[in-house]
């Protein structure tokens, strides 16, 4: 197993991180060619919506040792990303580390296993994505890693990536692309405010979007009721 | 694949319907004759209680094109319940397709699949039942049907079939059974408010419900203790 | 199958199970050894806190037979706790047995099956853990138990037990150790207030729990940088 | 519910259910237009194929009283199609139950639930597709139905529909389409025959079916090398 | 957490535990009362019939220490029965554990986690039932415990108990009734010939278990075709 | 989406690659510092092992085009590891792109997804690690990639990288460490193997890995007996 734990790394600019909490988890997972998206199983423990820079956490089944270690390493406006070596729901984080978060000016948790202590953090208002929650405790026993690139409930995750989150879940922006992807999505959301308007006015897709003539290459036959349907299928 | 959309369905009288949303989900399961239920998996994404006429939909994973077909075939009323051919949790349906329905009427989606852009949906106060929510798009390339009979959820739907959903879930009530389910529904509905007022007086379902006798003669044995419970076990 | 109910058991000390539900369920769990919880699968249906005695019940997939005869054997201030003899989701509770839950003073379920009439539930603000929301009915045609210990959620629960339910899930409390644990948790608490506090004011559990020689030994290494993590993997 | 039994039902004509077979249920599916496929959760308890006309069986969770009402209503050539009102892994169907459908002439089980004496039915070699194997036994108390439209692992089954089941799962073919659907399935196979030839000699499905064409004008780009890609993604 | 040992357990008759072995799990989980089953996720590693002896260890995720403490407390003919304190699939059990129980004379693992060399074990002929194989390697740094009552897969299980474990799952019979589940679960398997003879030579279910009285009470409808079925669902 | 082929990558040395395949998934993982490990989800359709090079393939769900856009890039002792935008159980491949792998010299596939056809591959001995086996067809509509770093199975594969695949599962052992972690495996494999030895004559791991001491430094307690342990519990 890796055992390290790495001081430095890049960040984004912070006005670049802030315009993607802004845009949001879907605008910014369009905006990046629709890459970076979390597995849906991740959940919000209430409403909530943040973006910061991500320190990645390694750790193993039962044991949160290196979230401790991890939380030295963290600078105001990161969010800690945890991933797991094996499934698990254990309780890994609860309202100790939340406030140690707090005092840290870390945004938020995103973690592929469980938390406890829900209704404090709830209180505190920190905000965390997580697959449970669980009173279960862990150990500190077995060193993982930190600011190492993991694998965070299917997703690459590579330390001072940007990570949206919200209703929607979890979207990892990589670093390198964040401000091309910002400014994408800013034009995507231009569109789609406009799009927006004409659809509530009661234009239809098939128009806005000139689908009805791909879709009759497409071959979709209009039938006027189900008795027609009934004739068409028992055709030869 | 069927690559059909029919345009005119038969729908259940507007009275029946709206009765139906008064009557509920479980009750009107159980005036069906305990049928129609959906699978549990499908969950409300905010509390809401809606009835409607079924515009159904088949989709393929990750393609969301259909449901663009199926709008312009949609009447004020309807609920849109769509099916896919096989399990996905891609996000169908956001914001755009929202407005698109709010402006047509519709009252609601049902989806075996999962939706996006969650807060705005909450926002435009547009209920929804899905099996997940998840910020990932879906293209537009693979024909499926509207308003042929589909597999929703592990039930059968007919196009026009009043679906009716709340916080227990999902149900279908057969058009040409719906005015026959809504009368037993609300008899049913009469004496369950009947039996509710004793039991909150304190009688038993035991009494209520004549079981004791039930009980002895199926063969259930009273016992004082736990210890005496021990020397049952151990008995000859 | 046991087709017994047993009449009167044991209950913890009123004011041992009241202080229980002050300390929660995550600090119950730890002062009982880490010991005793359910799985995560079991949910509120609403956020609530609640102790109390557990009456446990098993049933068969499909049939809520047993329910009934339970609530003639609670006392005020019991919990249902239900387990059934194979997984199943269908709803085993509405509406009319939370109204006679709370005439009897029961408060709250715990059911390792599904429950109806959800909204109902939280209207009479009756607390239900429950792994399924489903409106699909039940039978009465086989008999189970009422008070013989049970497996809910993959732990033993035998009557007469502490049960302490939050949003971080159900702990079980041994009866005889209820006692003891909760003085034990009243202990931990003080200590983790203690805690709270100094992380609040930026202290980190890397020295609050005199972490970092332990992680020294354990082989823990600390790079700077991204750069120097490339050379540290590639080297011999 | 429903609590009928129907005693005589459509069936198609024997040579078509035993070509079906003969194709095999990924061919039958295909020739189908690719409907009526079981969902994947269904496997077989050994390798087997088989082919017959469906009589459905409709039972509630942990009771299969009606499979013994379905076994008069079998004739020879027939498969049992067993669906369930709510999930469920009992063991509804074990030695006995293969006995006597061996008795009847009954080619198979397929069946939304558990199977117990796993290690019986391989020996008797009798052909079962089903969700778990589990000892558990169930009770015969509530009545369900025989012979009605059934859903079974979320695809409607109607009494007579031919069943094809092998290893790649169980696939079904409407009775009224089931010649028309061997026909298709028949020249698709002699095509695929050809193609599979043509493939093991070394041609590349991208040439077979003239994909590169297409695949240009839906924008795939060749790059050279992983170096070429870096330069690529970081574009302008 | 517990974290003891304990050294001295009864076992036991080793011809009960040999009988047990001949009359099989579902029918000795039958002559048990339907009680002691294990859930249907834990599958063989290849199809083996054994029974021994419950030496029941208690595992943290992730950690197999335990498992070496349990082997010296391992008696020929005995059997590890491993829980584990939250879900994990981790490989907690290889080759080499495998040829250490081989040489204390352990019969078989029964373990509610992962195991990894499968192929090793097969060749080894060393018989488990497990929820993953999986080759990911354990810690040995957190205590459990041996030979304490554990809940493993949803039943309890007290050291010493009868474990017998065939293709159709694993069962825990209870030490003191051993002898007496072994009669009941003989008389019930001649019972059970007889029946299937009868079965073999054609005779119904209906008329053997005298069934055809209790349905009609029950109010079993037969209906001669679908035509029929069609008119009695439009009744009035 | 990256909708880029790339048609040139580096492999491993065939030497160590065929090494690799000698040690097995379980020995590869350990000797790598147990890492590159696919989650235990992807199973074998058929006993088998195999190690070879890595051609990523990025498709999305229900749609298996790259696939044909992979085999042309494929050389003789390539692995096809196809991962999926979200979760989908389709049939991706079957016996034509089977045939098509054997005329290429494509050793095997791994697969987060399902496979078709599932009996002519295995009389193909074409080996598959796949999540599912279902019948289901794809369309061939939508770009994806080939050659690009993916996350199959919760790992990252980077083209060019070794796969390992047995009866333990898949794990990847990254290009430029694979003379390293063969190397240490082989030296691990030796030491195993004594172990191994003095396991199978009796010794115990307690002492072999000299435990006894670290057991007792950690505060495991033996106990005489059940009763002795009833004492230890009710201790002040």
């Amino acid at each position: 197993m890796e055992t390290v734990a790495i001081r430095n790394i890049k960040r984004a600019d912070k006005a670049v991180i802030d315009g993607l909490r802004q845009v949001g988890v879907a605008t910014a997972h369009e905006a990046q060619g629709r890459t970076g998206l979390l597995q849906p199983g991740l959940r919000p423990i209430y409403s909530a919506c943040i973006a910061g820079s991500a320190i990645t956490v390694l750790v193993h089944p039962g044991d949160n040792w290196m979230i401790h270690v991890a939380l030295e390493l963290c600078q105001p406006s990161d969010i800690l990303v945890v991933a797991c070596s094996s499934e698990n729901t254990d309780g890994f984080f609860g309202d100790l580390l939340a406030e140690s978060c707090r005092a840290q000016g870390v945004r938020g948790l995103v973690i592929d296993a469980g938390v406890r202590d829900t209704w404090d953090l709830i209180e505190l208002q920190f905000p965390v994505w997580c697959r449970a929650t669980h009173a279960k405790g862990t150990v500190k026993a077995t060193l993982g890693a930190v600011n190492v690139p993991v694998v965070c409930a299917g997703r690459l995750v590579t330390p001072g990536d940007v990570v949206v989150a919200d209703d929607d879940g979890v979207v990892i922006v990589e670093r390198r692309r964040a401000a091309k992807t910002l400014a994408a999505a800013k034009e995507r959301g231009q569109k789609e405010a406009d799009k927006r308007k004409r659809l509530a006015a009661g234009e239809l897709g098939l128009d806005i979007y000139k689908m009805r003539e791909r879709l009759a290459d497409a071959g979709l036959i209009y039938l006027d009721s189900p008795a027609e349907y009934e004739q068409y299928k028992n055709r030869d």
